[in-house]
């Protein structure tokens, strides 16, 4: 698409303002079929986003987006429209806010519920810098379930700076919202925004003004024109009501579904989120005790069918990650045995719980982290390659790492009876496999050679990875023994210990720091065994290919050959 | 003191009833005189507690103390009276509520706001089990800043599980509650609690009963008598006003203080929070830019001095870990030098924005992290031990850990032109020093011999205890090379790689796991020399003496003086 200028904004007409709606709606439509990415999300904010570019002095005044799913038509409306076709490819446009690609992005997004903060920080700077400019934070209402909003709007008073809050309103977290919060605003936007509601606001510091039709470009223009004048005097919370998926019928009709999409043509493995259905919700009919908690995702989490089939046992409890950590210790003290389903980088907001509430109290919840290892075209912000280490320091928990969708049956079919904290670690897609029987803290050898050399790989990219290298091993006159290493922790010790090679080589879809290789090499110190890790360096991993990705941060096909040509080489 | 029956509490007249306030009032004052302990809060929730053991059964109804700061009385009144003057002690009672302690104790807690999410899944197990008992949350004020208790009152209306919710409102947290919801509440304290108010908690799924004296017996037994027939029909919230420190003038005149208090005649030594609000007002004097953060504990980590001199550029946003640490962030990307002191333990509750928000935007925010270590008497939830770890996984971050508060001093004023994100971690109480000359990621050579073994040491803690094997080690004409290991990440490589021992011996203040020792250790994987780290074991730590539960769980002089005995035996 053409850059479009502010100078074009500023001096179209309402109509032509409407058919560059149109001309970024398309453009997002192509991108996204492309590329993959959010869809929806963006359909539904782009009269909002080319009236805030109207009425807004861009990159002088500041917009975080919350979360970042809705930036796509700012980018689109910051000099970036000409790259746009590269978004979520490796080099290119990333999907979220980022202050190394633009200074229109002046805060880096991609969890929920951070806006307002971050809006408050920025605000305070300029006026202790006696800057002059406006700061908006434009957030959903999913992010408004979320505990740091609350302590964000809590802090309006104290820190007296002034910035607009859009609450931008679709009903929609990934999932629908849900909750007290959601309630209160479904009964505004019903016409209902009482004196009460409006109060509420203005106690924490915020004049209110709701609710606007966010997609009609008149009424958020002159919205946005009075919530400019009113932040003279204060902060502003301005409530718009979106579409989600607007312009786009299919999209509008299922939002959820086309929330995040992936690339149109692009096959997709099978999942693993859909054997947690299947395997939760088979051992749901014979253990009373089951229950599954969500925060927001139940249909990317694969437990759309439990939650269906077992209503009373099912617990999605918004974008509230900290909740969701405490509400299964609570529940698993009560007698209960928790699956919380989570994405590997969500799991970092419940760290001091999964410390104090479930491994403190060593109760027998099941955490399902999912999207773990590098994830690929979300970036930074959705990397899953912290936890192995985050999780390995915390005391009395076990972790498993299935090779394939088959041991991950079996670790959740183990987890029911496990009487201790259990995290189940798995990327997106796999391959199916038979449901071997597995114990805790035992690995499973499966290649065996005389070599001196021995690979222990842990996760299905590892396996598949060490599988690649050995075949061109053997194709050199060269072999290994190879180990799947179910458990990060605890580790399979007596196996370790009755080990006879002198070369081990370990490979984790993971931060080598604090990891599993580093575990490994902790035991054979000083033992005179050579410990080869390979894993990823210590940095953030941007956007791109998860393969590609993968290979160029540490996980590199060709030096891991190339370490088991030496030992040979060496004799 | 003596135990108190349910039945003597049943049939106690109203006089009497005050009677055995009174009695706790004194085992109270008494014990924490002489334990150290939590004291204001503890006073103030006296009445409250006698009435709630008068009008509930426990254990069968259960009760889930937020923070657990207001659980003496509660401990007093079930059957550990007669114990309780071991508090804090090891092997002694816990200052916090602790399930293996006793069946009363249905939670534990340590950090604020998990106590209603908590409360909903006990609710929730019992519901799903068909069971009847009673489920309490008491929850004060300050935690009503912290975001979880949102994200909790959020799914109240999700959960359908009835729950009391005593809101117990002394206007504190540590430092006075502050913010949006503070105001709300003092407003209501003051008679004017609205129909807007109430109609706030009723749309949340609550029933609202205030503002009663939870100082008062019979207004509390009364309120707990409504509000106990209210729960039938739904979940109640009940909001008591007490006075921190009740009973005894001096603590209701100074409720910070008196918040936490150490034994009677216990000499303190210099603390590392006065020197850290010395340094940064004197930084701040020079530097515009430099601003300070802190969530509730202004006076235990020592700023008061710097938040009266520099108000416009201070900001204790509450119990809001979260928050603060965005807020720091934004504030680093507007210009500004934020200085964010916490607590080790209470970090935890950033992990998630320590990793995007600060780290993977690589912003220059300076994290004073106090009480790192094994804090000793309060416990599990207070030990510092395991931020080496989870700090050190994460990329772009420089961890200083100075050796003594002349140190620390010099890392303060290294930190103030740092462009990157800097963590200090500190223990409470410490040595004073020289201001020595340092620079980020070189160690400091203490004590340099001929020795094949080299000491690495870090934190005061470990220098400390080096120097003391040291003295025992020289006095059997052994001896070895002592480096201060002044910075975490990054290690001193350039140092590690010259040196020629082929003994390195590491001691941190810190779980080993993932920590400081491992880093050395993986630093000279395969290198032929031999690794010995001490450090704590995998386990949650107790309450006691602090320097006795390092000795026990890991940084024990008697191994580690062994450990150079036999280096020298084998020649």
């Amino acid at each position: 698409m053409r850059n479009i200028t502010r100078g074009e904004l500023e001096n179209a007409s309402l109509l032509q303002l409407k058919d560059i709606c149109e001309e970024i709606r398309e453009e997002i439509f192509s991108t996204v079929s492309a590329c993959g990415g959010h869809l929806s999300s963006n359909l539904g904010a782009v009269e909002l986003t080319v009236a805030l570019h109207r009425m807004f002095n861009f990159p002088k005044d500041k917009i975080v987006f919350d979360v970042g799913h809705q930036c796509y038509p700012h980018k689109l409306l910051s000099g970036r429209a000409d790259r746009f076709h590269t978004l979520r490819q490796e080099g290119g446009i990333s999907g979220f806010p980022k202050r190394t690609e633009s200074e229109y992005d002046c805060y880096d997004t991609g969890h929920a519920g951070t806006a307002i903060s971050a809006a408050l920080g920025i605000a305070k700077a300029r006026d202790l810098k006696k800057e002059d400019f406006h700061v908006i934070a434009l957030v959903g209402d999913g992010s408004f379930n979320n505990g740091l909003i609350y302590e964000a709007l809590n802090s309006i008073r104290i820190l007296k700076s002034n910035i607009l809050i859009i609450l931008n309103d679709n009903g929609m977290s990934i999932s629908s919202t849900v909750g007290g919060t959601h309630d209160i605003l479904e009964e505004m936007k019903g016409g209902h925004a009482s004196s009460e509601d409006i109060r509420l606001f203005e106690r924490y510091g915020l004049s209110y003004m709701g609710v606007y039709n966010g997609n009609d470009m008149n009424e958020t223009l002159s919205a946005l024109k009075e919530a400019k004048e009113r932040l003279q005097e204060g902060s502003v919370l301005l409530h718009v009501v979106t579409k989600k998926g607007q312009g786009y019928p299919f999209c509008e009709a299922a939002p959820e579904e086309t929330h995040g999409v992936s690339p149109q043509g692009k096959q997709k493995s099978k999942e693993y989120s859909e054997a947690l259905g299947e395997e939760l919700t088979a051992l749901a009919e014979t253990k009373d005790n089951i229950v599954a908690i969500t925060a927001a995702m139940t249909d990317a989490l694969g437990l759309r069918g439990f939650y269906n089939k077992f209503p009373e046992r099912s617990f999605d409890v918004g974008i509230c990650e900290e909740h969701a950590s405490v509400l299964c210790a609570a529940l698993a003290a009560g007698g209960m045995k928790p699956y919380y389903a989570v994405y590997s980088t969500f799991l970092q907001r419940s760290f001091d719980e999964l410390i104090h509430d479930i491994c403190g109290q060593n109760l027998p919840v099941t955490i399902c982290v999912d999207r773990a290892g590098i994830s690929g075209a979300d970036g930074e912000t959705h990397q899953g390659v912290f936890d192995l280490s985050f999780l390995s320091l915390i005391p009395n928990l076990t972790i498993g790492v299935p090779k394939d969708i088959g041991e991950f049956r079996a670790m959740l079919r183990l987890s029911a009876d496990y009487p201790k904290p259990f995290v189940i670690r798995y990327p997106r897609c796999g391959v199916d496999g038979k449901i071997p029987k597995i114990e805790v803290g035992k690995f499973d050898i499966l290649h065996s050679t005389m070599s001196d050399i021995i690979v222990l790989a842990t996760g299905e990219r590892c396996i598949s990875l060490a599988k690649k290298v050995r075949e061109r091993a053997v194709n050199e006159h060269m072999d290994f023994t190879l180990v799947n290493a179910r458990f990060v922790k605890p580790l399979d010790e007596e196996l370790l210990k009755a080990r006879t090679e002198h070369h081990i080589i370990t490979l984790e879809d993971n931060v080598l720091k604090g990891g599993f290789g580093e575990a490994v090499g902790n035991f054979y110190r000083n033992s005179g065994k050579k410990v080869h890790n390979f894993g990823y360096r210590d940095c953030f991993i941007p956007h791109g290919d998860a393969e590609e990705l993968s290979q160029e941060y540490g996980l590199n096909e060709e030096e891991i050959f190339r370490c088991i040509k030496d030992v040979y080489a060496r004799g």
